[in-house]
């Protein structure tokens, strides 16, 4: 019986891990010339830079009077400037202008419409205003040469749009990395079938999916196979993609072909420190990385944050997800030599987190009720009520 | 000319455009049945329980020796308890059994293989279980009739590997709210058009429509119109969708027309005390909500999140997006009368937050570098450095 003698540590089983993953670069093979339409929360591939001023003329900021701004000095309501309203600004004439339109020349501010009235073919400023007063000067928002977008950033509504301000309609950005899911177990049914003891619907697949959907990426899940490391192997082998993702068949026992599978190509490591998550291994087939998880769904989602993001986020040059400082409401313990996985629900308004107790890695109903987890580093017996700690939301 | 007299305030703007907002209900118009592969991300329309235990019979946690746990009293590696190995279980005989197999009758616990050595027909047991150690017992992880997924919740992995664990494949999901957009305005080109002075890129209607599909619509983005009231209240009239947004022609001045489209209709509010966004307008055409945003990005951005967001979840039933409490690191001053919508960039290891400045509300960069926003109510002249605000996530 081959046991799992010697953990790694989360931390060198990650850095093992990603030393085996290239960052996408800026090559045809990696990146898509994309319309800016389509381009929601796609991963930018390059730096973009404007070639214009945005906006690229001075103007004027509310609908009202352009004016030289030293003509309105002094006025109020009881001591109005009286202006002649034109077609040109000087300083005895002012010129109508909407919210947008670009300031004529001479007229360095805007007398607001409410801060004046016209009396025939004149016009009485009621308040006086200062050079570039209501006036938005060119290059305000965007000089010419301003980085837009950064390699890296995901696109949201704002950049999509700052990109078509500066008359930019496409961009470059990261093709989604393509990961193989291979779901494998004896004990494990598809869905569709009858429930029989022993057996439990195959679940991971289609979480596994979602999680690299929701890394950017693209999940091509293969049918579930059984116990059989030939037919593993020979998928695994086969496999498209740029990461290769397994589920089950980890652990110690009669049943971890996942290592007979791995061994005979190079495994990379065999039982990491995480609690839980223990029985995942790493290995290369085919110069291409897998990783295998373990089937308890618990075990696999904490891995999946720990290994599988990461390498998607090493891949995109990009971060996903949001981490933030809460404090416990409760004591965590953990097992020195251990990282613990513990999922959390987090009180926004307190800023504060309590760990869901669970008495099993199978539990996953413990993910959906949780809105994020935090990490127990393997050095540490635990955390104390009351810690300020970093809560990574899902 | 029609100034803003009577500004209403965020909260009665707020509570007036949302009572015209009809939630989605639980009938064939509103709802989707999908398949669970299709409904990640997608809103929850109806509690969903399980029918079944999960697991549904008491099974292995690990890979090792069912055991009646008594029987493994005092045992030690110096002292091991020494059992046959058997295809039953009773205090004398142990069975082999991998993580996840039923249980065999009469077993309550597992010895993990570790911590016991097969000699021959015998199993050498080191270690003494207790009642359920390494048992994962039926209905452990969800009970028949436990909720897994509440209408209004959004589909995230778990929740999809939680339905399928259970054998439920398909899912009832709101439809997604259908938005109308239509951007307005004589200053504006088309995408592609040759940049003149007076003339920018129209990037509203993109935008508008990128944070529909970021709150779960659908956007049916309709080609930019100009300063025209006829034009633009045809295409209001016949638009489809759940509601109409419209950007710019919200100011005073002669280009407000806008106010004359929905003033022939019903015009629910002119004007909100809300700062960048005063210039906002509500009405109802045709039984149908039209908000009409200002045409500066940022003002637009912020009514967006202010009366937009909000009415997209009170359809779905959900909300999206994180807020959080953040600590200031600068004061920030508002006009008593108005709510300041702040874009700060946020410090999520110190968890402060940085009010970025800018100098109008056409700074669309000021969003792109920002994390979220913070609001300062109409009755507070702003806040202190190291006050403890909520921050709103973009």
């Amino acid at each position: 019986m081959r046991l799992f003698k010697e953990l790694l540590s989360v931390d060198e089983a990650k850095k093992i891990f990603l030393s085996k993953i290239k960052p996408f670069g800026e090559t045809d093979k990696d990146v898509e010339k994309i319309r800016i339409s389509e381009a929601l929360f796609r991963v930018a591939a390059s730096d973009v830079a404007s070639s214009v001023d945005i906006p690229h003329y001075d103007r004027a900021a509310m609908d009202g009077f352009a004016v030289v701004s030293e003509a309105t000095k002094g006025a109020s309501p009881s001591n109005p400037v009286l202006m002649k309203l034109g077609t040109h600004v000087d300083e005895e004439t002012c010129v109508w202008v909407h919210t947008g339109d670009a300031m004529p020349e001479g007229g360095d501010a805007v007398v607001k419409a409410e801060d004046a009235e016209v009396v025939g073919e004149y016009v009485e400023v009621f308040r006086p205003v200062r050079k570039y007063e209501n006036v938005g000067r060119r290059g305000e928002d965007v000089k010419r040469g301003d980085v837009l977008i950064r390699k890296g950033d995901i696109m949201k509504p704002a950049h999509v749009a700052i990109l078509r301000s500066a008359g930019i309609e496409e961009v470059e950005v990261f093709r989604k990395p393509c990961i193989f899911v291979l779901p494998t177990g004896d004990e494990l049914l598809p869905p569709g079938e009858e429930l029989k003891p022993g057996k439990v619907y195959e679940s991971n697949g289609i979480m596994v999916s979602s999680y690299v959907t929701q890394w950017g990426g693209i999940a091509e899940l293969h049918p579930l196979v059984g116990d059989d490391a030939d037919e593993i192997a020979e998928v695994i082998e086969e496999a498209g993609g740029d990461l290769i993702i397994t589920t089950g068949g980890t652990s110690v026992g009669k049943r971890d072909y996942m290592l007979d599978v791995l061994s005979k190509h190079e495994l990379l490591f065999r039982g990491i420190a995480l609690r839980p998550g223990k029985p995942t291994l790493a290995g290369i087939v085919n110069e291409k990385p897998v990783l295998s998880l373990p089937g308890f769904p618990t075990a696999c989602i904490a891995v999946m944050h720990i290994l599988l993001k990461p390498a998607m986020e090493k891949m995109l040059s990009t971060k996903f997800g949001v981490s933030l400082k809460v404090r416990l409401l409760e004591n965590v313990t953990s097992k020195i030599g251990f990282t613990s996985f513990v999922r959390v629900k987090i009180d926004f308004e307190a800023m504060t987190a309590l760990p869901i107790a669970t008495s099993g890695s199978g539990i996953l109903s413990s993910v959906t009720a949780a809105d994020g987890y935090i990490l127990i580093p393997e050095n540490v017996e635990g955390f104390e009520r009351g810690e300020r700690v970093t809560a990574h939301l899902f």
